[in-house]
């Protein structure tokens, strides 16, 4: 996309809104294609975005809002009258609608659903009670099901006659059901329409895969890496259908978690940050995760605390403490790359702890010989003592086999405690290798401390 | 997955190979699924995936393949013979073929394709041409297209005779072309099938979405962004259809940039690491980034090293300079993560730089004043001199403010300069809070040098 296109179009749309001709702004949002009102609405100020979605169609207010990050989306709506973002959220899907309104306080969602049609209030209730990452949670209710009695030709009739109610619904398939509901078969749709209209569909159908509405991601993660469908229908407990769930939801639920592992493992922990939210909340969330941090830090520094005097004799040493325990840190940071990446692939498992380490272990001491070698070579050079060198490259040559034995194994561990590795293996690594990098450097150099004056 | 399961798989496995029983292999395998099939692939040894790859059937062998990462699957492939590689990659899609003949080293990649089908290998030989992120790299060549004189029954009557061909092809659209493949409609399956049997396609088809073979990875995304479908035709300079690119593959090459992303920016550099890897490649490739990284580190500590008569009258300033250049170190690396989050939604882009200045500097100034507080009470309780809290709160505040701004700033005028943002921010950040936080540290306490002691 253009960039001066969008630059031109934010202040253009501004200034409309800012001279309350709302006219120009339907005209103008008309002439911009999706993808550019969302980086336009980004743009706007928290004001000008509310004139904006107020003013949009309905159904196009819900596009638009579809197409942005689902935590911004649901601010977004929450600024809103109850009434206005009723008649947003009603031409959403209902797993869209679920999606906003879970991320939205619960009373403010039900005042929005009390102004919603009653049946559709009361569906997307029902799909707000599941947790956002089981099948529940992901799935739409938009799909089509028949009696096992219908003939083929009756089931032609109503999709092409119904066909623009079934704008919303995936079609690829068709679900055959017994009395209320009860999941029967299912049937491609070409293949009923390359069908002898005078079949019944019950007995065309073929034996449906399903899921339970309580699968998690990594179920329905594998059911559709081991089947090649886009779609497959969610039952209850008593085998009724009660939804569809999309193959695509599920890959971009987990997509999701994946980027938001990241951002978790950079010091982003309560939930996506986008500069478009408030300062302060911004401000608080990333200080959550600092303070625990600077207590951390505190008490791996305060291993240095305890060598004052070998610190005081050979001052030099102090130029060698943060580079030990930060490039220490930096091979105990690959070491977690790598194990967060088998973990995602399923290639290793909390059990295989012992066989990563003995392969974090044999990189380690060959990394950790090169750079302890070079550290040592550095600073013998510089300060003019030999043995410094070998106290601060011993040092760093130990300290990684360390850091590659923890970056390894932490995540792991985690994942059998059921504590998020994402967030806590980078701070427990840090920790950990400061605290033996400082031990190291100083312990050694007290040690050796005849020789190092 | 039942763990224990997949334990139990592998070992089976692996006693069928060793004994050389090739029939229980056959038959075990059988009994797998394919989630399972790769679970048990990577506990294998290189020895026994070979002779597993070659004892199952060839379309087996490409469906096992096609799961595993692309740069596994590459490895396995390169270590068969030839024609067993060639048998078993002319079993995928073109789009696979392409993606795995595009990881071996090409006078291999050359030996394999001289063992297939010789059109089929001419078409794999086109599609290796085009970079692996671009629509031409990306697509299929398997898509259905008829002359625009076709009348619907042929169409169908083509579609219903020859399905079995037609497994692998993406059936949801027809195109409709003049004479030599020259791109004139599209229809979607449903509407040929519930179409009048005697018009003619050309009668009917719409008007075409289409990309251009060079369009890049940004350019796709925002094509289906744009266009809500599941596949779209990619065409030459001359108009003429050459393939079709999945929706879906435009996401996971997507993915799959994100996710090296995330590898890069903790020190994994040179493409994915598995611990399958030999040892020597794994060190070698981590330490390719870990040598610039310690010569980074060197430079910056050596600022330590100009304020060595500062730091010996006050010993317990060691024990501060690592808390402060670590903690600006995550708050710089919350704003990278931010940023770069930006970057790949689109929020942001590198003429922002001011505008992400801005937000940053107002979160980190409070951040900043949070944590030089906490740290000046800390260590004032510590040490016992106030003017020492002074001293190193007032330099974290400070470090903190520069951090974020060189953490949100920094990714953005890479992107511009068109160098990885991924690999070089972490490097760039931490170098410089160090050099600032040694400095800011030492240098105010040279400053205040009589009031320390």
């Amino acid at each position: 996309m253009n960039e001066s296109r969008i630059e031109k179009s934010w202040e253009t749309l501004s200034r409309f809104i800012l001279s309350e001709d709302f006219e120009a702004v339907e005209a103008f949002t008309d002439s911009l294609t999706n993808n550019e009102m969302v980086h336009t609405l980004f743009r706007l100020s928290p004001i000008e975005q509310q004139v904006l979605v107020k003013r949009l169609a309905p159904h196009k207010a819900a596009e638009l809002i579809e197409e942005v990050p689902k935590s911004y989306a649901a601010e977004v709506i929450e600024n809103l009258e109850p009434e206005e973002a009723a008649s947003i959220v009603s031409k959403m899907s209902s797993d869209e609608q679920a999606n906003i309104l879970q991320n939205i306080h619960s009373s403010e969602a039900e005042d929005i659903l009390s102004h919603m049609d009653e049946e559709e209030a009361d569906i997307a209730r029902s799909l707000i009670e599941y947790s956002p990452d089981v099948a529940g949670g992901l799935m739409m209710t938009e799909f089509l099901s028949y009696p096992k009695g219908f003939k083929v030709s009756q089931v032609i009739h109503d999709l092409t006659e119904r066909s623009d109610d079934y704008a919303l619904y995936n079609v690829q398939y068709i679900y055959v059901v017994h009395a209320k509901h009860k999941l029967m078969g299912v049937l491609r749709l070409r293949d009923v329409v390359l069908s002898n209209p005078d079949l019944l569909i019950g007995d065309l159908a073929k034996t449906p895969l399903f899921v339970k509405a309580d699968s998690n991601l990594d179920e329905l993660f594998e059911f559709f890496e081991e089947h090649q469908i886009s779609a497959c229908p969610v039952i209850d407990d008593k085998n009724y259908i009660i939804g569809v769930i999309r193959q695509s939801s599920v890959k971009s639920a987990i997509a999701e978690k994946a980027d938001l592992d990241h951002q978790k493992s950079q010091g982003i922990v309560n939930g996506e940050e986008l500069r478009s939210m408030s300062t302060l909340l911004r401000s608080k969330r990333r200080l959550s995760w600092l303070s625990v941090n600077i207590v951390l830090n505190i008490m791996a520094a305060s291993v240095i605390a305890l060598f004052q005097d070998t610190l005081t004799a050979v001052i030099a040493l102090a130029v060698f403490l943060p580079i030990v325990s930060d490039m220490s840190g930096c091979s105990g940071n690959q070491s977690v790359a790598v194990s967060m990446r088998e973990l995602t692939l399923g290639i290793a498992r909390p059990s295989d702890v012992f066989r990563v380490w003995l392969k974090e272990i044999s990189v380690g001491s060959i990394n950790g010989l090169v750079l302890g070698s070079l550290l040592a070579l550095a600073a013998w050079l510089w300060i003019g003592n030999p043995y410094l060198g070998l106290v601060v490259g011993l040092a760093l040559a130990l300290n990684t086999m360390i850091a590659v034995s923890i970056g390894g194994g932490v995540p792991l561990l985690l994942k059998k405690l059921e504590i998020d590795p994402a967030i806590a293996s980078g701070p427990i690594l840090t920790t950990i290798t400061d605290m033996c990098g400082f031990f190291l450097v100083l312990g050694l150099a007290t040690l050796m401390l005849p020789l190092l004056i």
